[in-house]
């Protein structure tokens, strides 16, 4: 569906700014709550929360995360999907959204409530209240940044430091071809697995996959190591290339460190139990920097997705 | 200065993804936490806070919250102030903030660099730690969207519901002519005011002015009553009318109810002592929606400013 409409009487400048806001309340639904817990005074008050809070930025921007062969509904959906998956890679559960719009004035009505709808059908499902928000104008632009808040779901929260050399490295679900699948949309955000293995001590560190594992990888690599990754084991998604499955981004999986003196077998044994219907692949080690071995990937060679290019092609 | 270079070498996209990331954290300097504190994790972790939190987020574009003629130094600066503006109307203290930046790639490094420098000169002088952000690309387009996290600076929470008919109604500040005056990026967030404010329990209900007071005005007027201002009292800017007061938008002043029994006189002296710089003027009070004065200015006729028009022509 095209977000934009030729009709003066379809958009939302005819609506005009309050009842487009008035509109939006009754789109979003139940995951509004009342100002001053949610929109409608200059802040919105968030109750008390004993222990540390996680916040995270994400945005989807028209001919960038979404084109017109994607639902509108799932725009908003990914829209949150894609910071639920930034706290699932920490252990966290969401608390509280914010969302900041930016829309050319000849954006459809229609569109933009499908998009509300899809936005609060996912925040409904997850339990997070959209408490506050901002409507800009924008020429030639439908942009739709989310702040969420969250909390640890446990007694630990795990960060992208903590690997060391020999631990072992694994990857949920299956990577590439996330925009030709449809995956970059219909993805589940790795919440609950997240959670669990924070509470697992021999998960050392982890993050989400969302540029390409390769280019992600660095950020988890302990000082002087580098990834071997044995290419046979890694989870292709059906007609992806290896460079595909490294590179193409918007996986929204989960890649950790698992320490190497821990008990592989019976890790992967308690991680059927608990998510019989998520792949978990074992995807390699880290080796010391000068120890690659010859058969193991070079990732050196493979980029990720670059978010400031001159002539930018995604999705 | 204009955000956009021809030269390739000077823009952003020139800069690359991850040397552009490392360039803000250096031009964000102490106001930038490391990870997981800060940016360089999938979220950023706060520290615990005993209490209710405020949360607030409000953008600035290029082509409608500045142009050309505005110092990047005064936009960063800006993006922060409309928001501390918010959190100044409720009473409350600022704790955190997250930045949303979407950028066209010929944006200049030189511009950028300016925008950060004058975002963290502002928040240092607040304390507000900016912990995390997000640098995503759009074609021809400079915005960035701020999400401020707060904290009530006392015991009480001020919000827009609980005037009453009979209460009187002031203002700080000068009204009117912001753009035109430079004021829409040089003006003071009224935090010390907004704080202190909250602790006279006869102040009732207050916001920020910011798209005119005559818009404004309805979301803090009660059910059945109608504002009636002395036109003679408005605090206008040099060279403003009555209507560019009422409708030109920018103004961030605090507008409050005091309680109609209060001692209006030893509250304006106890103001004068807190700030004697800061100018305070009663202009009106509410009254039954039938008794009007003839006299009282009618707010009807004064429209505020529009945030999705057609054709806008902000700033």
């Amino acid at each position: 569906m095209h977000p934009f409409t030729q009709l003066f009487s379809a958009s939302v400048s005819a609506l005009g700014e309050e009842q487009l806001i008035t509109a939006i309340r009754r789109w979003l639904g139940p995951v509004s709550p009342r100002a001053p817990f949610g929109v409608g005074d200059d802040c919105a008050v968030l109750p008390a929360r004993r222990g540390r809070q996680l916040i995270t930025v994400d945005p989807v921007i028209y001919g960038r995360h979404f084109d017109d062969t994607v639902p509108p509904r799932a725009v908003g959906a990914k829209l949150l999907k894609r910071n639920l998956s930034d706290l699932a890679a920490m252990g966290g559960r969401p608390t509280a959204a914010v969302l900041a719009l930016t829309l050319d004035a000849r954006v459809s009505r229609a569109w933009l409530e499908q998009f509300y709808r899809g936005l609060a059908a996912c925040a409904r499902q997850h339990g997070v209240p959209i408490v506050g928000g901002d409507v800009a104008q924008a020429d030639g632009l439908v942009a739709a940044s989310l702040t969420l808040l969250g909390t640890a779901a446990g007694p630990r929260i795990l960060t992208r430091t903590g690997a060391r050399r020999g631990d072992a490295l694994y990857v949920t679900g299956q990577l590439g071809g996330s925009r030709p699948s449809g995956h970059h949309y219909r993805f589940t955000p790795r919440l609950d697995e997240g959670a669990w293995l924070a509470r697992q001590p021999a998960v050392r560190a982890m993050m989400d996959v969302s540029d390409g594992l390769a280019k992600d990888l660095r950020a988890l690599t302990p000082r002087g190591a580098v990834a071997a990754l044995d290419p046979a084991a890694l989870p292709r998604r059906r007609g992806c290339s290896l460079a595909a499955a490294l590179s193409d981004g918007e996986d929204y999986e989960l890649v950790f460190a698992l320490a190497a003196a821990a008990d592989h077998a019976r890790f992967a044994a308690a991680w059927q139990r608990a998510f019989p219907r998520t792949r978990l692949t074992r995807i390699g080690r880290w080796v010391a920097a000068h120890r690659l071995p010859a058969d193991a990937l070079d990732l050196s060679q493979f980029a990720g997705y670059e978010h400031l290019r001159a002539n930018a092609d995604r999705p």
